[in-house]
């Protein structure tokens, strides 16, 4: 293990975290918000000096990682940017108990977007911008971040990219991972200026539209009122609604868009499953909505934007979907197992591992008839490799094991079996509001710390797809030295 | 396809049918219930000459048969056994849906437990009977048993074994599938007798300790009063649990017992494996229940039944466990999910899966960390072939999705969450009793007549590990013979 690097990047990851707190910062000085302010100005100063001695002291040559090390930056970035990320909650007093505010800024990291906050609105203007900006720096990734802006950073640091960002392949879009890291935040800040356009040219004020355009990015879900988007013009949910389904798509397609090949995204069989998942789900809701809402048009909007919110793992909401019937409410449930594309900036399982297990099922089925004939598995035009079939298989194992593992911790919470499964759904696949007790108009206020702290958990294992905080949290890989 | 030698098959079952109906007939004149009587008659001779025609038309030297035709002849003769079995409750009108009727003899002889019927003291003394004969003769599988006394089925006919017997692998004790065959409902039997002479000796009623041996057995768990066996004394039901346990044991370690190999035994990685859950469940859930009971005798008592009965996917009762803690029902429902040990009765997704599937995910987190190095899995002292790693893998895959596709469907039932997903689970792991409405002292009546079928197929995909019944209703596979 070559922790001096590990920890060098530690520090780069404080210095960074020091620097984007001054936005906030900024945000609280022009809306007067003194005490915010040098809430957020005292963490911002902390955290850079912090960050700047432990990569001076932990400065070396050997930039030498492998995946291990790649691992272990990822969870130990993840947990101290939350750890700092969570102070200036605290400090300026609108989240007392520090606690909650781990849970919202964890919530806020992995774009998971549930609150343990009753009233949302009681918070001041610049907590609430840092809130939905940690969607925003979490959906693509910090590391992904710091790998496109920092040098020194070998081309190993593929191990990273490959430990943050989610789905069954992580493979480059060009020859150096750094150049792949620089598209990617291009295609994400070019795609998320342009929600924002949209929605403050459809009349939104221009601090709304900016955090939700961060929250949709991410997809994370952070609202700014208690009904979320509820309160908006149509125009504005449909614009939403539209821009969730966008950034849960396969981000490498839009590389491909910017070179012209249009041809390989309409073969894209991700792609085409995901929207196909969408429309089918759009229709069963809508026609289950139809003697809810009074016209097509109402069913149709709120069917559209909380499948896309929900299968996306966004998590915002046009209305109170805990009030729906329940063949609805399952079909969102099992939308949140799904979630979005791998490579995009969505949570949950991702359809391409949903398709490649459909595939081997079909694959299964054909070995069981003909024992001797040669099966393989077609994706995206290439032949699985069996390596991965057992990767992806083995995923699935181990998301369900924790599933189970965290709804059972849960369950010592009398909130019954609706609120506890949900909340576990909901964390883990980092969608935010489930049902009952945590469904969109309630919180997760009610749950104790200890359960507060395992949702958190549950969060940050379903951000970084579990392995990376097994390993890292093993004393085996920090035992020996490479 | 070799279709006459299926339905050969098919009219050799339904002789079979006819004759285990003549036991139930004899029941009925014992005890003077003569409108039963006749029921039962008729629909054994009507069955018995049924099959002899289709057996004497379909007669074929062409006894060759592969696993395309294994798993027809395992899913239809289930359907056809079921759909004959619940003539004589409509007949006597004692049940007077078919569909109903249906349920609750796929219930039976996929040894479920789940009822439709609100008071079972309500049945007839030979109906009764009945239903839990078909937990014994389904415990075992009926193809399994004529395999033991049929001669001119060729030794193929380990293809039937394989569809019809739960597990990952299913192995031959002996070199000949027929003897294998023997042995097994040897054991059986042996042990289904012990139990009753144990529960006679210790009070109980000849006639219930014989349905309640049929239904342990079977790990079935139809009662005779809607308490279940929380009537009867502490001995009695610590009698019941410890043989739910035991016809939860792959039997064939009861063989390698027979043969003396004990050392074999301790050796079994599946055994300590469940051994190891139960143990850790009823520890977890006697704690728990300290509250609700007067005393550690009692709240043990119940744990140890509840967990036996649950994890054998038996559902035999000793107290309403729906009104347990919260944190006791999740514990519960995720032993649902586990079931026993494969080559048992019990149903789920076997014991030797979950510990396949949990070295599975151990060598995945060994190979992200060194790629190159070579990992194998070992179970039961061998490696495991690639192929089975697979297998398993898929299975739990479709084995998630089919849970999921089913509890979807029952969801438009407005009987929310908790009943809704247990009746799935208490189903499709053929348990019986779930939560909520369907709970111990619930029932299943509430549900409609597409849903009562839907949880019918339900409760067949999970006795017949799925794939089976799927290839077997797939147009392709009648379509080209061989």
């Amino acid at each position: 293990m070559n922790k001096k690097f590990v920890f060098y990047l530690l520090g780069r990851i404080a210095q960074t975290i020091g620097i984007l707190l001054l936005l906030p910062a900024a945000v609280a000085s022009y809306y007067q918000e003194i005490d915010q302010f040098w809430a957020f100005t005292a963490v911002a100063v902390g955290s850079l000096m912090a960050g700047t001695a432990i990569a001076y002291v932990c400065k070396t040559k050997n930039n030498v990682i492998y995946a291990k090390e790649g691992f272990a930056i990822v969870a130990l970035s993840w947990i101290s940017m939350s750890l700092v990320g969570a102070l200036p909650f605290v400090i300026s007093g609108e989240i007392p108990s520090y606690v909650d505010a781990f849970f919202e800024t964890v919530s806020g990291f992995t774009t998971t977007g549930a609150s343990i906050l009753e009233n949302v609105e009681l918070l001041s203007r610049s907590m609430l911008f840092w809130r939905s900006f940690t969607h925003w720096v979490g959906g693509m990734g910090v590391l992904v971040f710091i790998m496109a802006i920092v040098n020194n950073i070998s081309d190993r640091s593929i191990h990273i990219m490959r430990a943050e960002m989610p789905g069954p392949v992580v493979g480059k879009l060009v020859p150096r991972a750094k150049d792949t890291a620089k598209i990617l935040y291009l295609i994400y800040i070019v795609m998320t200026v342009l929600e924002a356009i949209l929605l403050f040219a459809g009349g939104m004020p221009i601090f709304d539209s900016v955090v939700h355009s961060f929250g949709t990015a991410g997809t994370g879900g952070f609202g700014i009122v208690s009904t979320s988007v509820g309160g908006y013009s149509s125009y504005c949910q449909y614009v939403i609604g539209i821009f969730m389904l966008l950034f849960g798509v396969n981000f490498n397609l839009y590389y491909l868009l910017l070179l012209g090949k249009l041809k390989n995204i309409f073969k894209s069989t991700e792609l085409w499953a995901y929207l196909g998942i969408v429309a089918a789900s759009v229709c069963a809701i809508t026609i289950n909505l139809m003697s809810m809402y009074e016209s097509f048009a109402e069913s149709f909007k709120h069917s559209f934007f909380q499948v896309s919110s929900v299968m996306t793992t966004t998590g915002f909401s046009t209305a109170d979907f805990n009030l729906w019937p329940d063949f609805s409410k399952t079909v969102l449930l099992l939308l949140m197992f799904v979630g979005g594309c791998a490579g995009s900036t969505a949570g949950g399982l991702k359809v391409s591992r949903v398709v490649i297990l459909y595939k081997m099922i079909l694959a299964e089925i054909r070995r069981l008839l003909h024992p001797r004939s040669v099966n393989s598995v077609r994706f995206e035009g290439k032949t699985v490799e069996q390596q991965t079939l057992a990767s992806v298989a083995t995923y699935f194992a181990v998301y369900v094991i924790c599933a189970a593992a965290i709804f059972l911790v849960i369950s010592f919470e009398p909130f019954g079996f609706e609120t506890n499964f949900s909340a576990m759904t909901a964390t883990f696949n980092n969608i935010g509001p489930g049902f009952g007790r945590v469904g969109a108009a309630g919180s997760f206020a009610d749950y104790s710390d200890f359960s507060t702290i395992v949702l958190s958990i549950s969060m940050l294992l379903g951000r970084l797809e579990i392995f990376p905080l097994i390993i890292a949290l093993s004393p085996a890989t920090w035992k020996k030295s490479r």
